[in-house]
């Protein structure tokens, strides 16, 4: 079975998918994508393909590739594993942190250690992949890459644990293209699309669940491209499909709602 | 005064400055920043100072570094502004788009044309800027731009309104570093702070508005860096500063949420 | 058709009775019962009778006798009529109001009379109809009774207007003993049983409603007669038996409620 | 110090303020009264007065001329009690039940007995008081009585146990003419009053309860006595007068709602 992430090796969603095939003791072909867009393709087009993708950071919020994905490709939701996320600065050996005047690294990588960049007074750029940014490194110019992950290519971080934030941690969805609802799942994700735009959508979906007392642990909106203030919502609940789910969605398709039911899976523990 | 906003001349941003500059009609320095947080963080630290950020697009939904912006720093929304978002492709005269192989441009135009990007399975990177996109212009490369900025630099478009999705708009706001309710404006944006986490909060919140009949007209969700699953709330109601929104915002304090109000004005219309 | 009613003729029933044929412009057997019980009982059993019963006024709130008859008894509302409720003082001719120790009414009657009953320091007691107490009537004894019903039996008013509260208006529900809900209709009568007692079920109704945007004209509960804080709801609608009404009945049986339709009618006017 | 109850001796009133004297290890002069006006009326008349009056029956649901009392007297609830409410038929010795053609008693044991009255088919009339109904038997007339109570004017029940429902219980309250808000109470009643009449404004006192997660134990509506359709709201809360409560009432009153609050107690156990 072909398991798909962003890679190269050493970024964090190869991190997860190593979690994953150590989990679930299985040896996967590692697939590794150039972007997270290449990454749902691919579980989209084949079968017989495991896709691992970051849905929300705790620092960075909502993956939003990730959601418009699960929005516009037939995927779904099959688990999910939780990664801390930890940043060190790559750079040549024997370099100090005085020589750096510029860094690279991809957007999230940028954004999540922004006051450090800030700090150094570096200048930045973005790069597409963990290696990329390794591959710039020279006298002045260092990476920021995920802690462990520079020395899969040779480098040593030179400072370590520099994200703005300690406590970082990326939540992944484990997709494929077809679903398979876990009867003893403990958690759902819905993708419930209003048929037209009105005042009052998100509270009158939140009250639905309220009804059934359903708590909801992840509430989310997508803009639906067609014009400003009009969105998709999606939720996860803390319950399986249980009977209450199934009345809840049939009361949404009656309030002008449609509904897709992206998982079914145990939470991450 | 000083009208920051995210340069160079040609991007978006620019292009809302400039129609923000005639609305007022009134003569501004303009000072264009090399990205968003230099913005908000010179629109902070100058009280002389008004800035033009872009908060929300109708493809792209949020954007998250201006809403970060907005709880870390000490800036208040004046107004607010809509742009419409065309882009155009451009490349060196003469050149025809089965030529190119690469495109250069920002994260968000590189987002809002993907479709566009694989279909003429051109490879892409990200530049900082608008103008850093027309550096790169080669004879295979081109840069995808706001329609009408490349025109600035000497460029002409191959190819034009080469956006995914037709319609689409960003609102940006007007930013100062403190604050002026507006006694007879029409909307609010508000800053809401969950002290302590707990099922149901952002339900909680909803139905404070609906019981004082307040409609909501954006609602956002960000991470407050503490743990999963922890959000900041905004909300944007169609009221001004009312009896009743001070009701909800005690009632709120009282449900133990922070409430900051980040703007009082009259919708963009 | 035989009509039913609580007789004798004089009492608001009756007029309410008469109301009803009128409008109608249909002669019907007057059936005059001799309390309300055995008026819904009477429908109950026959396949061509018509009843005419109180439901609520406007001093005494709903009468109680009705609302349980609706749950025991197999009968559904048609209509309803309103009627305005004054009362007179019948005593022999030539009395004065001085000359009078002690009145005789029916209980609703001595309710809302209770303080002109009180200001002249009258005696009172409680008799079965209208008419027993117009036969009490002696030198010092007076009966109080609807205004215009005592001169069908030959007696004066020597007060009127006396009811404590001037605007005084009794809905009466029309009943058969068959359902015929309108298609026309504008308004809906519910009666909604919980299956199992617990905290909120009020508010869960109540919600249910509002989440398809429903407006209830009255809600009422009746014990359930099992344990004190158990309750039958009694709900009218603003509303015929639409399809938003069907979703509501459907999501309350979801929610462990039984739902009747009690009657769908075009409100009085 | 004076109890004032509705008397005379053998009501379930007598039994209820019996109770409470034993429980309070105190002896109270005893002050019945014919009938509940005038209870609430000397109570509210007297500063050292203390009533017991009932507020709702499990048959009957609430006593509508308490709780208009509460709405109109200057009364406080400062605690409650249950009492089982099981009837007798008490008649002259040797009297059987075959007979008996005709029973009297008070209006609410007429209507708690009324299917044992319809079984055995007795007419039946109605009598201010317990022992008005006792001063009426003869030889084929018998009355319904508090079990135990004929006995304190020499009668012998000649059927027990005749109440339709077997569990019946009436919970009074205690009343005074002055508030004493019990610090440690769990129990709270309120009188709401709108201040203006439109739709949902009952849903608009729940979800702010729910709100702040305070549960109720009892929901009542009494005609406003100013138009058909407009209500005062009873509710009792499952909690004393916490900061949550104060916050409610706080929110209601925002909401144009006056609130009263009618006591605050322990409940009883």
């Amino acid at each position: 079975m072909n398991l798909y992430y962003l890679g190269p090796k050493g970024t964090f969603s190869y991190l997860a998918a190593k979690q994953y095939s150590l989990e679930k003791e299985v040896i996967y072909s590692h697939c590794p994508q150039q972007n997270l867009y290449d990454v749902v393709k691919s579980v989209a087009e084949n079968d017989d393909a495991i896709g691992i993708v970051p849905l929300e950071n705790s620092i960075e919020g909502t993956i939003n590739i990730i959601a418009d994905s699960l929005i516009q490709q037939d995927v779904y939701a099959h688990g999910e594993i939780y990664v801390n996320i930890d940043f060190g600065l790559y750079a040549n050996e024997g370099a100090q942190i005085e020589d750096i005047t510029k860094v690279y690294s991809i957007a999230p990588a940028i954004s999540q250690t922004i006051q450090y960049i800030h700090k150094h007074q570096f200048a930045y750029d973005y790069v597409d992949s963990t290696i990329q940014g390794l591959e710039r490194i020279s006298f002045t110019e260092a990476a920021i890459a995920p802690l462990g992950s520079g020395e899969l290519y040779g480098f040593t971080p030179i400072d370590s644990h520099i994200q703005d934030y300690s406590l970082n941690i990326t939540r992944f969805l484990v997709i494929k293209n077809h679903a398979n609802f876990d009867k003893d799942g403990d958690n759902t994700i819905l993708l419930i699309s209003p048929k037209a735009n009105k005042a009052g959508l998100l509270a009158k979906i939140l009250n639905t669940f309220a009804l059934f007392d359903i708590n909801l642990s992840w509430i989310e909106s997508r803009p639906m491209k067609q014009e400003l203030g009009f969105y998709y919502f999606f939720v996860q609940t803390t319950t399986g499909k249980t009977k209450e789910l199934d009345n809840v969605i049939s009361i949404l398709n009656n309030l002008n709602f449609k509904v897709k039911i992206i998982g079914v899976f145990n939470a991450y523990s």
